[in-house]
């Protein structure tokens, strides 16, 4: 029986020929990774097991994002509890406050993940390294604890949907938008325990900052997984970034899938999720108008390169409107660097807006740019739940930077279709 | 009777001949000044007095800058409530999140002050703008409410200690040394309730930047204000700056001062405050090895220009000890602009310092690089009152950008003229 990406990958790590769909296995794992909010517990459960040692100093990466600069006595003590336990374990992958990023933007960069890999975390959103052809999942601080112990995870093999892609996006049009209309059509849930799997002649036409959006984002259709097949545009990546060697795995020819979607880049339109669902998506047609008094460009969802770049691109000689706080957070100090050299900075700057050192910050309601009571955000992030930057009476739309620099320029939500023509 | 540069605005502001130390005076407002913690008591007050507008729409300023981006709901809140109000009122004056800055570094760089202005801010380190021959103080946010209502407030006429400055300051010591030197020299209450008067042909080798920093920190000493007499350094500021008159006035030959103290430059030495006052200076002479965990460059203090190039200088080349984490913060985004155009966020970023957007943040245990149990910061903040950045049970030492730069290199409280010898 033909096997799927992930579970290929999955059959190689259990040391298996074969593993369908259901099956439970346990797997060995080329990285466990921690952040500043679940690596605490996760230090607290591996002391009880009793080990006083981790399974590869490598193979674990810490990186303190969430609430850094410390926002608080307590968000710099959890930092401590996490610099204790690295210098205790001699771990070599970790990433100080200043010399860091957000973890899901640092480890690609750091060359850490490569295709093939098995990667578990300690933080919902590590399903983005499947652009890069990993099998990589969240998991809690305990699995966190026991991976680190051990080195290796159990996993129940998941099914999986597979997504045909097809044709080229427009202009303003990309991974972010693909993704809110692919988790529109299928829901919150519609993928869930299952592995979202991306192929087809269209790939090529999704750079690699496209696709660690949209693997990002796997989780907000319930998914375990998203993973992308292995092209050219993955193999430069990989081999600019990394030095570990990497292995390809590609779906059987008659590989079992619970369903196939055929996506037409071509179709899309820019997307806009409203409140207080991810599935809640609409297309401008859709949306009138909607009054807003922040904007944020940045997460482990939008804060790329690419990004940046496109929103610099409707910001440029434009300004954020006057009744708006534009945020914008490079994911990465490198990409910090880059947008500097390009002159991104400058044209944000210059536009009203806010360029902050990376920080996961306001995505989760932390720190850097919280909405008061009756306040409106459009966000690059990727929840968009009651209260998930700041009231309980505040809303989030979650859209692409090109969106939301659109809406920053207007007050509104906007598409840059028509900001930009 | 001759006066004082303070008592000589003083009067002039309350329409009298002449003023003596000790009376009290109604005098006009140029300027009220409020920011994100203390504008909305001041408006709650304001309210209470039962009047409708403001005194004058253009002479009031209002700068969020303590919390901001905004760190929690409830500093979300008290922007809504500034913001509101501005509106309500029609004030010019507002400074968005986004576009703007640290208020006492912004407030100059807008023009917004010039020579002889009498300026009250809801804030203590109001008294920054005596840098630039004007008598400007911090208040509470009572005298605020009134301030906005009436455009008068009451003052008693401060006595003054005169600082007859000479000399030229050596590589690496800037304004702040001379300013810790000389609270260290007269203690935290040693000009209480005072004028502190700069004068002297040293003033020509103070630039507009180490005189902003000195006249900060005259609260520090207990001062109801510091000034700094005008010169052609002064004039060049307020012409580049603004476009608003001014007057200059000089002390009177036969002023009377409380103390006269001279101070020459060039005997002086990269000096730290120590825990847990502004008074315990100590010279590297007398400073052994204290090993630190956060560098803090900025805040109201010393995030200008000045004090990015010469941290800058001393980053060049350098990396941050990897157990430090180096924040350093321009007071605006005109700075941080400039600091981009003249290759200086490349220089942090490339030393693996962090380069935030502007706030106050960590200087009064905000947010944005908060210190655990145990901690030790070289910070070129203010103030360093037990708790001021975060546990109780943290240490802040403070000191200029050069010495906190080098700090920052070795991990201990570090002298520049070692670092970069």
């Amino acid at each position: 029986m033909g096997m799927t990406m992930t579970q290929k990958i999955l059959a190689a790590h259990a040391g298996l020929e074969q593993v369908k769909a259901g099956q439970l296995i346990k797997g060995k794992l080329d990285l466990v990774l921690g952040n500043d909010i679940t690596t605490p517990v996760a230090i607290k459960e591996f002391k009880k097991m009793g080990v006083n040692k981790v399974f590869h100093k490598d193979k674990i990466a810490i990186v303190p994002d969430h609430f850094t600069p410390n926002k608080d006595i307590k968000s710099a003590e959890q930092c401590v509890e996490c610099r204790d336990f690295v210098k205790e374990m001699d771990i070599t992958n970790y990433f100080e406050v200043g010399r860091m990023g957000i973890e899901h933007a640092l480890i690609p960069e750091k060359g850490l993940v490569v295709a093939g890999d098995v990667v578990i975390g300690a933080d919902s959103h590590t399903c983005t390294y499947g652009a890069l052809g990993a099998f990589s999942t969240g998991i809690g601080s305990t699995d966190m604890a026991a991976g680190m112990a051990t080195g290796d995870a159990w996993f129940k093999v998941p099914d999986a949907i597979k997504f045909n892609i097809t044709g080229e996006l427009s202009e303003w049009v990309s991974g972010k938008d693909v993704i809110l209309h692919i988790i529109g059509m299928i829901g919150v849930d519609g993928a869930r325990y299952m592995s979202m799997e991306f192929s087809g002649e269209g790939l090529k036409n999704l750079n690699i900052d496209d696709r660690f959006t949209m693997a990002n984002m796997a989780i907000e259709a319930g998914a375990k997984n998203g993973i992308f097949e292995v092209d050219d545009i993955t193999i430069d990546y990989i081999n600019e970034h990394s030095t570990k060697e990497y292995t390809i795995y590609k779906a059987d020819e008659d590989a079992e899938y619970a369903r196939v979607i055929d996506i037409d880049l071509s179709k899309l339109e820019p997307t806009v999720a409203f409140p207080h669902l991810p599935e809640n998506t609409k297309t401008f047609d859709e949306i009138g108008d909607i009054d807003i008094h922040q904007v944020v460009i940045g997460s482990c969802t939008n804060g790329r390169i690419e990004d940046l770049r496109v929103a610099a691109k409707v910001l440029e000689g434009r300004q954020v409107a006057s009744n708006v706080r534009a945020i914008i957070i490079p994911g990465t100090q490198k990409i910090y660097l880059q947008a500097i050299k390009e002159g991104l900075v400058e044209i944000f700057i210059n536009s009203g807006a806010v360029f902050s050192t990376p920080t996961c910050g306001p995505c989760l309601g932390g720190h850097m740019g919280i909405l008061a009571k009756g306040e409106r955000a459009v966000s690059t992030t990727n929840r968009n739940f009651v209260g998930r930057m700041g009231s309980t009476e505040s809303e989030v739309y979650l859209a692409s930077p090109a969106v939301a620099a659109a809406s920053a320029v207007t007050g509104k939500i906007s598409s840059p279709k028509e900001v930009c023509k």
